[in-house]
């Protein structure tokens, strides 16, 4: 039989600032990115959303992300990597605290934004993210995109490394993500993007942007929910693949 | 056989700024109240702090504050209930699991600030800090002026309240702080103050800014050590005390 | 001729968090309160603001904020008179250089939230925004509740003070807002409220709570633009007065 | 007749923190690098600093950084350029107001930290800088780095570029700085130190780390106050400057 996990990024809220569409996102996956603190959430809208997630079942990641409110996380920061790894421990800290608060745990990593992308390949900032759940004594594993030095870091310190496809990303025949400076990296065809989805659960494959087939043995696929299209796209991926006998399930 | 904690602020730096002589004043406090990244504290030295502590057999606190880092959390901040027990509980787990990390626990916790003076008697901020204890799940004592809301709401949550005076602030004959700004609040011989402290901690007793003599039944007493002298009458209160044959130990 | 301003709070964005709908509510209004860093706004949006503020010729105002991104300045702070002067200095001259490198520059301060509440009544955080605006240099008027304390300090400093009546919130006989935890505080029915506000342009006058008409000598209505009701009715208000003969022009 | 300028950073201190010794180092400079809020300086400390300087005829210059409190402004950000020129032009606009109020103006920028080692290289960082000071009409020079990228974009965009020497530098036979991760990268000499100085200002030399003798046509010599040996050294500066009968002067 099977199965596949279905990752969104929620609680990226900041006091009265929101983002994203949390409540229809959560309909369609089965494990949640609950923002940490550092590029998005504030503790009151962090304990709400694992409130809901606990709610609906949902399993919690922590979203561990550079100290960049004003970037959203999304800049790199040339941190040492002593400080990468404290502020990712802090961040799990105070994640972990909250869900506990709530009835929930968590129970797995998945870097944010410039963090996940720069530790496809810096060494330092990826041993450092591995570091900080070795140091959290929780040994959860790390949601990472197939390749990455992290992952390679992350089974060399004895953790799980999760690989994970994006769905709404066109592909290399090499298997890479297309550049977003490319023409036709972001894919916009709900209905085409399920149905790679489900070829994806089923076979282990995917179409890269040449029309040539691909292996991609990811345990997860990554939706997005902040906007109205994505959220609608995240509903068709979950309808195909459950049409397709495909039990979404979290990898953990 | 008399006994009494000594406690002290500690962990108050922030990236390349710091504040006090942790170590010198380490040598000294049984307790370390540690900074947990709201007024004072970023993760890297929060660790290192977590770590002395740790070393030299210092029981941990989570100083809790309002979110001003630019005010130290000397301001109050008039957020809902909510978002305080929510800040709170961030805080609490976040300095947790770098305790952890370095082989420590949080033991306690204590309101650092305008939080501390403003839950004396703040109903619904008291409140707050007693609920985001009671989420943590940690079951964890909290550090108190005598008379605060605070310690009755503590008390009622079912959460042991401990009392701590001050060693080096005057008190009103009704066993109050004299305000900082009277004359003689704050009190700067040494030596008088560490014979006021061995009297507190074996009789029970203090000498009023009157010259009258007050009960302060405190398990505690609050040290400085952000000044070389601070530092110097924190050695001085703990020898006194060592010479009068009180044993200096947490009160958890 | 009758001529009234209608202002509304602009800029309210934070990175990737954006608020209201800037560029309808640009439709309506005369002045904007452009957010300057401490409540919410970033360089880059502050700048976006005020190129399309200037393109449609409508006069900046600074909003000036304690500093609280996660409260979004809704929260009192209790910092003291000295740094609020000087919290709000700073942030008159960044919106200054901004507003001066897109060809506008800043005609009126505006205080925000808990700022603009707490100097109703609040003497020295009053006399501290007072300070600040004179210190500039800029000679600025000073947008504020009719009644408040800083008016009277404003005027006493040689400064403009400008009342504004609030289009969407309830008055009481005696002519102030009816608290928003009352029944009846926030009105909803565009009509009524364009209505009222016509009234309010050409005589000068209100209907309070209770029916009872009251006298109001406004020389702005503030407006909102952060929910689609909110855009609608200011849209309504400006249709009303423009159809009964009033001038909406910035009253600066 | 030579002339030289001698500058340091100042006002580097946040709320209850402070750092290095501004009224120490004010005895030996004629231009002071103040902090602008982003990498340090609240604004009632910069307020005090620019009063000092003012106070003491010292010329004040924006030292204007990444947004990173927390890094100190010492970590490279991968900000969009169009944010960092806002950024950039946004404390500009803030120190400048500042300044102001206490009778003084901003003659010149310097960047800091991480801002000014990446604007060295970085083309596009390089042009924002240019691009904010362009953009504040104030038509600031800039203190760079020898060969810096930026002092070729400076120029370009007309605007004077002025470069400065490191006092207790090591320098390389080309000319740049030895790395600090080199071995005497470093001086500790203050006599040394001192004699290197007379001679770049007298001669418009250096000797280099291996002993050859290099042309350093800096129009400024950057100090540090930040302890209390910088101090000393800083002084012994001035002092054989004087002795040699170079006037200590400001560049602008």
């Amino acid at each position: 039989m099977n199965t596949i996990d279905l990752n969104s990024d929620v609680g990226e809220h900041f006091g009265s600032w929101t983002m994203g569409d949390d409540a229809a996102i959560f309909q369609s996956v089965s494990s949640a990115n609950v923002a940490c603190g550092f590029h998005a959430g504030d503790p009151s809208s962090i304990k709400q959303t694992c409130a809901d997630a606990v709610a609906q079942n949902i399993t919690i990641g922590a979203h561990v992300a550079y100290r960049d409110l004003a970037g959203f996380g999304r800049r790199f920061l040339d941190c040492s990597p002593q400080e990468l790894a404290d502020d990712v421990l802090y961040q799990i800290g105070a994640l972990e605290a909250i869900a506990r608060s709530v009835g929930g745990t968590i129970k797995y990593v998945k870097p944010h934004g410039a963090l996940y992308n720069t530790i496809v390949h810096h060494e330092a900032h990826a041993q450092a993210v591995v570091d900080a759940v070795k140091a959290s004594g929780l040994e959860l594993p790390l949601l990472l995109l197939p390749g990455s030095v992290a992952l390679k870091k992350a089974e060399e310190a004895g953790l799980r490394a999760v690989t994970e496809a994006f769905a709404d990303r066109a592909y290399t025949p090499e298997g890479t993500l297309v550049s977003r400076r490319e023409k036709g990296a972001v894919l916009h065809d709900g209905e085409l993007v399920a149905q790679n989805m489900v070829r994806l659960a089923t076979e282990g494959t995917l179409t890269a942007i040449d029309g040539s087939e691909i292996k991609m043995p990811a345990e997860s696929i990554c939706l997005h929910g902040d906007t109205a299209g994505a959220v609608e796209m995240a509903g068709q991926v979950r309808a195909a693949l459950e049409e397709a006998g495909v039990t979404i399930k979290a990898f953990v």
